[in-house]
């Protein structure tokens, strides 16, 4: 489970446009996503803010559980789990700020990126030693996929 | 009290249309911004350029006060603080070249980002460990917050 | 031969359009690709992505093998040398990701940015001490052309 | 007298659309530009590229010698010497790759930031401990206007 702003970007908003905001993601962290896809490893995107450029590309990633605007991340994993019959005592989430905090709670392994606000890297049980946008998402599902001998 | 270029961005002008320049703003920063209003502190944005993009972003975090375009940021200051009934005694300002350095000389603490001018440097009483557009202001309000118990 | 996404870009998309995604690419770069093809240097680019953007620019740069949405890099370039004459035991590729090693196996000269992900590193023969997208293909055209006196 | 792509901009283009190619600038660079042109210093901007959004915007800034799409730096500079009554004796002129070299032998004080290519930096007589687009402009703007008593 992935956070978007601050985790699949470098916290950066292109504030270029009235109506909707760019952001800058990264092409590592694209390759290790679709390619857990292909793996059938679950992969679910929780973001507070509407971030529909980023939703549209994580989809043509192959992803299929994005949910972006979302008020309380709390609330909808624990509704996911039971739907999609996720353990969360075999999930990882990776978040970077106050929001992502009771979500990081809920599961086994609570990640952030290097530069997460102090509060979230207090909890989170693996630090990544790579920034948000910058391949922290690639490094922690490189280290899964590895484990498992699907990194091809 | 918030400088816009600098200090809510990383100095960064986006040339790539000939009407109005793209900005690169901050995830953290916003949380951090939206936050304070909610715990009803009084933001004030007072920048020197146009910025219709950066004002239109900071005015959807809920900030009320948000003026650009202002040629002399040390008369405004003043003007607001009788309108609006703010204490400078008990104010923050955050700025990071020239311009800012006769308005921080106004308030109890003048702040900068660690990239701010030589100049500011010198006049601030508190440097941030952070530079401008990578969550400065992020660091200051969340310092502030802390301290009030505010910050959740 | 070089790749594009991580090589010639910072692994950055600008995903601010539901169409297809900017890139970040650089001057020094481009300099040293235009110079590379005016001493009849072959220049070949191998992208797995679409990239028509920085296709374009590669193209004004007067490269003329730009081949994108490649999807199997490997064939590709085993094709190409057969039909452009090119001697693979007298080329360079430099590609920074998982599809880039089978292919970096065919030619001499395997390098690859500083910032490429681990199993690349590995088997580099020459790993630039620049990043992708920050002058590492520079880095390794001038180092060539300067031994072949062809750096003006 | 400034270069624009690597010495005004951190060499970055922004790759997004077909016909011309975005650039990223400094705020802190605009200021002491549109300072020492009130202070009546002759600022020439001489690019090789294009570079129209780049242009547009230094003309904001107040500069009236903006040559971009040049060929020949050095026969331009020369011809602009005699029409502007300019003493290259007298005369700074910032450049970051090869085509800046040889206008950078014309005048007294050849500066590069500090990310120019090697054999900029060997002929450099002042090497800005910042790189191009960070603010390599307004550290020598800054410490001439210093020096001049002309920096408010």
């Amino acid at each position: 489970v992935f956070d978007i702003d601050g985790v699949l970007t470098d916290s950066t908003i292109i504030v270029d446009s009235i109506n909707e905001y760019g952001r800058i993601m990264n092409v590592k962290d694209g390759y290790a996503l679709q390619l857990a896809v292909k793996k059938n490893y679950n992969i679910i995107i929780i973001s507070g803010a509407k971030n529909t450029f980023a939703a549209e590309r994580l989809k043509k990633l192959g992803i299929k559980h994005i949910y972006t605007a979302v008020h309380n991340k709390k609330d909808l994993l624990l509704e996911l789990s039971n739907t999609l019959s996720i353990n969360l005592n075999d999930s990882l989430y990776m978040g970077d700020d106050m929001p992502d905090i009771e979500v990081m709670q809920l599961v086994t392994l609570p990640c952030c990126p290097l530069d997460a606000c102090v509060d979230v890297i207090k909890i989170a049980k693996y630090v990544s030693p790579i920034n948000g946008g910058k391949g922290c998402v690639r490094d922690v599902i490189e280290k899964v996929l590895k484990l498992n001998h699907h990194w091809e």
